[in-house]
């Protein structure tokens, strides 16, 4: 099954699925294996740890330029403005795409597009679209606060359509948060988003760099099993900049301080200790699993080029069985207005 | 156009859309106007004010009756539990459905059920979904936390398709949270809904209870524009069990209190009266408009009627031209797997 959007035909790809650049979850063996399967992969660059970046492009860069699929790679943008120079790191390995999320993408634009890639910013909210479109983007991600990781607080039901009226006909839309599986991928395009992004869904995938332990937790979780917070930052002393929040998994070390996060910074002393062993050695009561609503549609542990046909295949199903909602006279009504 | 679901068939109404029971704002004229144009009407019985419940049902059952139309009755369910009398009111009148939402739905569903009213439950989580499953549910309603007024924190999304997962073919599910228009009510569909309910996008109708001031806001705000908060709660002397919260639009008064929830009450012997004084003279600076996150796709103030119309044909348009997203080969594999 395949399915054609706007984003197939922009990033020339087969599918209009895109792995979200998940900071230390997206390396290199995922973003292969969902490049592979005909979906995009987008490197997680993170916070910008430049041995991480270049390790991983080493890996990922040979593979895909083998199969001729495009990549790309995605960045924090507050961060990345503390050390531009990762940006040039990732354009001399000649990436389709950038991602750019969290904070303003304008300082970074014109050097992405003069590298002849092209300008994926993702946003939360109506007004950051509108700074991303003045910016110059070439897709915009909606991203809704049911996501895992950093957000914001809008919906995506509602998120995506607005992002669609306000890109206009020429910036495709991609919706991510909330989005697990091929009814997602169908309503999205209902929405009038040219595909989606996952994060959370391919976290939960063999490739995945991250512990099994992590991945167990999410598919084990409902939907109701995780918080919007500025916890884990505070944990990982990693305080973001407004109005960004952090979506985790409940576990016992979010249980414990969620609401009581200036005492949390007053106990930092051990907490900190504390949190930075768990996070080495997976101990997922006190470590977060970085993880959104969507987990409570995630059942298994896939690999990710399975993941991406089933999810496809589900939405292509979907779609073709529409017009069956319809009425049998308004099938009618419509085919012979289609026929004048 | 005519679209039919499990919802339309077990509620016996043209269109797989229903009006959500605000509280004041779906009063006679605006229930009667959506049964008119074949959607299905739920009088706000909100809070249970008796005088209210008498005089809006006696201006809405002759109506209904004289078209042969269904209707239903709204309640608060943890309101309700104080003064259960008003369900024998609604109960006497012959609604076809009981809306309860916000707490334990058990002790009143026998009493629903044997009086030939299905029990529709507004959840917001799947521990909800589960509670209101076990008490006889015959329709869920998914509310996101993308809906104006009270609600929890799960986005549409992700919410939506767990609930379908969890109340299996027998029970229809119906989306509810961040839906104004064809694309949501198309999207609904996709996600494995069977409907949408609708709020914020009924308030602004020509026929809804309230204010024109109040509409034209819900008219001017984007979908960046409200804020989940206990603000209005406490503003109006009312606060609500855990963990509900109220969304409204920002304003002065929001702005001013937001974050700020313990001065407001420790002011609110000023505070409350003024608060009280200013939703008797609709001065919107202060008292609360509240609506969701789909006031961002919210253009107009068009009758309820023409509402419906209106997303029913841009949901058919969409799910008709559905299977356009496949790609030529999909199309013809697909429908050799059908043919065989």
């Amino acid at each position: 099954m395949q399915l054609q959007t706007a984003v197939t035909r922009l990033l020339d790809i087969e599918h209009p699925v895109l792995l979200a650049p998940m900071d230390l979850v997206a390396d290199a063996p995922l973003a292969a294996a969902v490049i592979r399967a005909g979906g995009y992969g987008f490197l997680g660059g993170g916070y910008g740890e430049e041995g991480w970046l270049l390790r991983e492009l080493a890996a990922l860069v040979p593979a895909a330029r083998k199969t001729h699929c495009p990549f790309g790679v995605g960045f924090i943008t507050w961060s990345l403005a503390r050390q531009p120079r990762l940006l040039e790191i990732a354009l001399e390995q000649g990436p389709s795409a950038v991602w750019l999320s969290f904070g303003d993408p304008a300082p970074f634009a014109p050097r992405i597009k003069a590298a002849g890639a092209k300008l994926v910013c993702q946003v939360q909210t109506e007004a950051m679209a509108r700074q991303a479109l003045d910016a110059g983007a070439d897709i915009l991600v909606a991203q809704g606060a049911e996501a895992g990781g950093h957000g914001v607080s809008r919906g995506s039901l509602a998120l995506v359509p607005a992002l669609v009226d306000l890109a206009g006909p020429d910036v495709p839309v991609v919706a991510a948060g909330g989005i697990a599986d091929g009814r997602g991928l169908a309503a999205a395009l209902m929405l009038g988003a040219s595909g989606v992004a996952l994060g959370t869904r391919f976290y939960a995938t063999v490739e995945a760099a991250g512990f099994d332990a992590a991945k167990r937790r999410i598919v084990e979780a409902s939907g109701d099993d995780s918080l919007r917070s500025v916890v884990f930052d505070i944990s990982r002393r990693n305080v973001w900049p407004a109005p960004f929040t952090g979506r985790c998994l409940y576990n016992e070390h979010l249980r414990r301080w969620a609401g009581r996060e200036l005492d949390l910074m007053r106990a930092l002393g051990t907490e900190g200790e504390r949190y930075a062993a768990a996070r080495v050695s997976g101990d997922f009561d006190t470590a977060a699993v970085i993880a959104g609503e969507a987990s409570g549609l995630i059942h298994d542990v896939p690999r990710a080029g399975e993941l991406i046909r089933r999810l496809v295949e589900e939405a292509a199903g979907l779609l073709s069985a529409a017009p069956g909602f319809l009425a049998e006279n308004s099938r009618q009504s419509l085919a012979s207005m289609e026929a004048k």
